[in-house]
């Protein structure tokens, strides 16, 4: 449990990261919203700070006064409550509240804030919200990342982001196999400090005998995988992956550019020559199992990829797992709107592990569960092999 | 492990049961597809023929003749490896081949069968294929049912099947809770008898404390869920079924019709009143979670259904489950074509567990992995609670 | 304006023609409705059995009593009117009323009629409307064929319907031009004889001087234009065209199956090879425009087509104009249900103008009106230029 | 014809009108597409701005040096004709280049116009390609003021655009009859002034006796036919317009509003009372057509608009007609890629004449021959009755 002291330092950072991320971008870059699973970078940094507003500085801050109540509902997530004020537009297609009136908001609810925890003595609840409120931004601050990559990358000019940011990091040891014995293992989060409510609930899990590779899949390997026809090969994809690869005409990860017979990526740097000993990115689950399939190996499941992770490095990709997202046993749901946040995506979904170049720091930890459709490509997405 | 005889005995018993659910038909009702789950009877007819033809007798029967070679495969049902073959329209749109054509086709291929297996001394391999041939049709069988009565029940003039079949099996006893202890259990298919790929691979599996119910839920109680307001309250549905109820106007199960303030139910039967106390069918797995929900229950992952099963009667419905359709620890995929049966559809389905008054008899067990995209409703499902 | 027993011998004739056609038919080909535009046979009977129970035996045969009064609304067409009684399925997915219905319910319509017309001297009211459902149930005659040749010609055993029902109709003479002179010109129908509303009201039109092709355009010709690359080039389609092509990847007629580099069509006696000198068909009017385009000719309107054809032979293919179907001058549209009839399709649809190979004997004229979507291909169309 | 100095001041003019248009807007209003009908203005700007350098610079400019060659060709709406440089995300898409770049861009393109218009004595061919490009700029500033006032009157804040924008023009006269006789009328544009291809090719056209209002129908009279149920009465509608409405739940013009009550409608001067007596706008063709029905008259085909304007006032709503957009008699498409402009269009489409309160000055003219889908209605559209 962080102290309010430590809150407050949270809270400051958290603010100023997303600002950071944003610094690199025109207005326009803001704005957009290609596809349904992208939002403009503008929504990201109105959302994060209406959940302040409304779940804190409402609740807590005595005589708070809105900063306009006639504007900030649109950037409620939690539509299916708001009731009459549903919004029928999509969130790409509003130019209004404009960037500017979006930082002024920012400004007011972060000196708000600030008011209030310099100037009381919170409560513990009062702080759980918070600390929340500080977990949630820096989930959109990676969305921001792979948003931002989405926007700039599916632009026909292929404008670069900036030139700090790291992609790529290489894993310079070499590939060995982690050997994990057969027997009961306690999988879920322990400790007191933050995690959310999916994590919870330890208990035990029984698990076989299995192997887990030390190194993510590189760019090297899959291209092996492409150039021995592995997308042709329709006894390596689920039914609903075939129909997938083909109705969308996959033939590789995205972001992946063939130019003059050499492979190119493009990355927040801009295009640049694939690189080959990186791990590879922005791939979905079912192209991951396929590649796993031609193998003769498999995916770990969440619980294999939990107790074996002291034993490598992780935190460049997501990893996506064989296990599909479901409660762990004795979940529970917590009460209201907060509630809400997890428990109703569990179905359809592949649970992630691990964390990625755009996870804030900080932000995720061994028990962490990310979830996605197995069709999803714009996260930084890789995986590692069990056998 | 069946002997050749017990096998001359299944395969004339499997064969007579399709020709006898289908002699209640008219020849109209053998061909129309009113949605992609359900297949035109005369398909069903034609395809488990196709199967004893295409993987026994051009294998087993030495200089068997084929019934048609220009005709035959279009009751194929493996497209993807059939290349050039493709059947572009879909099989509701087929007036040929007739329905008359495919009783020719199955006599022939039963009698050419019945030679096979009564003059001959088969190999193991042999009389294994045949054995699946035998459940794969049984299988159909149930699809059968469930499609005749989806054809019937969504004609205006909602006509009866037949007067005898029973859909509703009345549970005649007191609801209890069967508490089962916390420890590891021994899940999947143990025994020489026959079973399918995805039931394989004995595994422990750690179990919490549970108590699940003797009892499916009744029709009385969710007409008392749908009372409640239950499909009209979000925070009861996964995020996806809430779309899906609200894009399709959901708000009962599938089949019930509201007539003078009385709900009615089309059964095989033709349309009767609903009848309370039988157990509720007809509902995805969004509704049969939404129930739960509203319970402040929940449902059975398979396991735990596997686990307890012995404690209570079951098989009128396939009871949907929590879990997701995955492998099981070291699941093994066949080679070959029918290999590709089971696996490719380990993603985005639920696993259901029992058997409903549509199976065949002795074609389920307790380890039985059925599975169905969480919406699908045309089959005879329902669920028990556990909590 | 025919007298009674005109009328009677016309209303047996076209009754009896109906069934004539579908004699060659299996009870199965009665039942599909493979795309929308197509109805399944079985539906056309009951259709134009229905309209004369529905406007003529209800209104003007006193005690009447109905054939099945649970049953034949299924077979009403004019849904709008119908309200409490939808049908939310399509016609393809009805497997009952039976084929066998169908022909006791047209025996007991027709033997009714049959009493009527014989025993009583109908007012011309009542006699129009017979004549009426005469021309509108050989307007079905045609569809019978169409949709029959779409239902057999799009299954993959490709069977013919019979042997003797002749397509291609050849023009053994010279091609030549027929020159037109600027004038005012008279067009719409002008006798008393049967005629329907849209081509009422007869008006004059100003035409400029034209010259218009005694020959339709061939397959040999059609060929050219695809050798030629027609199907490619962007600038002889319009844009919706060029959108539709791309999407349905179409380039080449309907029916149209190249095996073995030589051109094959599908035709009511099954597959055969292209006939070059036969009037290409099953074309749309986009293919029409753009082929008019590549000649740098154009397609007639139809009161060029109307004012012209006393000097060419036409009637084997419905022939594409560039004329919109609107109401003429001073349209006016019947009271009633049967007033629905035309007017409502007045937007967004081409003129055809002639008859085909499947047109009922007698039932059309050269004020005769057809219209379709632009895209359609599935009646005979075909098309002659005009410079 | 215009001399070479009244080129130059409509080229200024032109300019400097799109940029006066845009100057009221935000960076972010430049940016989004929230159909695809609507365009973002920084892509008329720049769309315009592309065409004088495409089709004037590069080719009479002698040593013209291009702003930008990696980046102009996104502002190609000639996709066609582009091949590997097809953009595959829509405009909306598109934040880069930035509105900054793109007034960089017209400032430069701008300057060196008009270098080229001031130091040299142009081409007859040369001018008239400029002033084709002045026409095409004033076309898209109409789309400006429409594509942002979709932008901004479907944002759910509906911010005002300025609040000079007049909409609604007071007919403050009475209703009359205009007659028109029977005879021969001449058709088409004669004058040696600029207009489009498709009003060209004098003609003569019959026309019957008509009667033609000379007042646009009100809000209050369209009011009076949603109160009497028009929306609700199938037999007002074509069998299309029906679905349509059905559809998209379609029960008043665009923009409309109804608050406590009362009719109000979002103009680009915000939100207001509905204004009774000004002409409706924002409706469709069916809805223009449907309303028609009801008053037991017609829309004027676009021959008889032309013939009558000069009887009556017109200018503030593009006026829906009758007629379906085709090419006149001796329609010629211009050679090369100006000529794709107009023909490509020719079907589906219904013909408007006026002009609206849009219209750039000097933009129409009483034989102009705008065209859109019988559906769309984002554009200042009207009608008047023909009886």
């Amino acid at each position: 449990m962080l102290s309010q002291k430590e809150i407050i330092q949270l809270f400051k950072d958290t603010r100023e990261d997303s600002e950071k991320i944003c610094s690199f971008l025109e207005t326009e870059d803001y704005v957009v919203q290609p596809i349904e699973n992208v939002s403009p970078p503008k929504w990201h940094l109105g959302h994060t700070t209406w959940f302040f507003e409304e779940f804190v500085l409402k609740k807590y801050a005595g005589s708070h006064e809105l900063f306009d109540e006639h504007t900030a509902y649109v950037f409620n997530s939690y539509y299916e409550s708001v009731g009459e004020k549903v919004i029928r537009t999509n969130r790409g297609n509003l130019s209004r509240p404009t960037v500017a009136w979006i930082y002024k908001f920012r400004k007011y609810v972060t000196e708000e804030m600030m008011k209030l925890l310099e100037n009381n003595k919170l409560s513990k609840e009062a702080l759980g919200v918070i600390e929340i409120g500080c977990h949630h931004e820096k989930q959109h601050q990676e969305l921001l990342y792979t948003d931002i990559k989405y926007i700039l990358g599916n632009n026909p000019l292929l404008p670069k982001y900036n030139d700090e940011f790291k992609e790529n990091i290489i894993q310079d040891f070499e590939q060995e196999w982690i050997d994990i014995s057969e027997g009961i293992y306690e999988i879920g989060h322990k400790s007191e400090d933050f995690c959310y409510d999916n994590e919870k609930g330890v208990h035990k899990k029984y698990l076989c005998d299995f192997s887990i590779s030390n190194k993510l899949v590189t760019n090297a390997e899959f291209i092996e995988f492409i150039e021995a026809g592995g997308y042709k090969d329709v006894l390596l994809w689920h039914a609903e992956a075939w129909d997938w690869i083909n109705e969308h005409k996959i033939s590789s990860p995205s972001y992946w550019h063939k130019i003059d017979n050499d492979w190119h990526q493009y990355t927040l740097n801009g295009l640049i020559k694939l690189d080959l000993q990186a791990p590879v990115t922005h791939i979905s689950y079912f192209e991951a199992f396929a590649f796993a399939q031609w193998k003769g190996m498999r995916l770990p499941n969440e619980e294999e990829w939990e107790t074996a992770q002291e034993k490598f490095a992780w935190g460049s990709r997501w990893e996506w797992t064989e296990s599909a997202y479901s409660p762990y046993p004795n979940y529970e749901k917590p009460e209201g709107a907060l509630g809400e946040y997890n428990g109703k995506f569990m179905v359809n979904q592949k649970v992630l592990r691990g964390g990625s170049v755009a996870t804030s720091k900080n932000h995720t930890r061994h028990t962490y569960r990310n979830f996605f459709h197995p069709q999803l490509r714009w996260q930084f997405t890789g995986f590692r092999l069990v056998k």
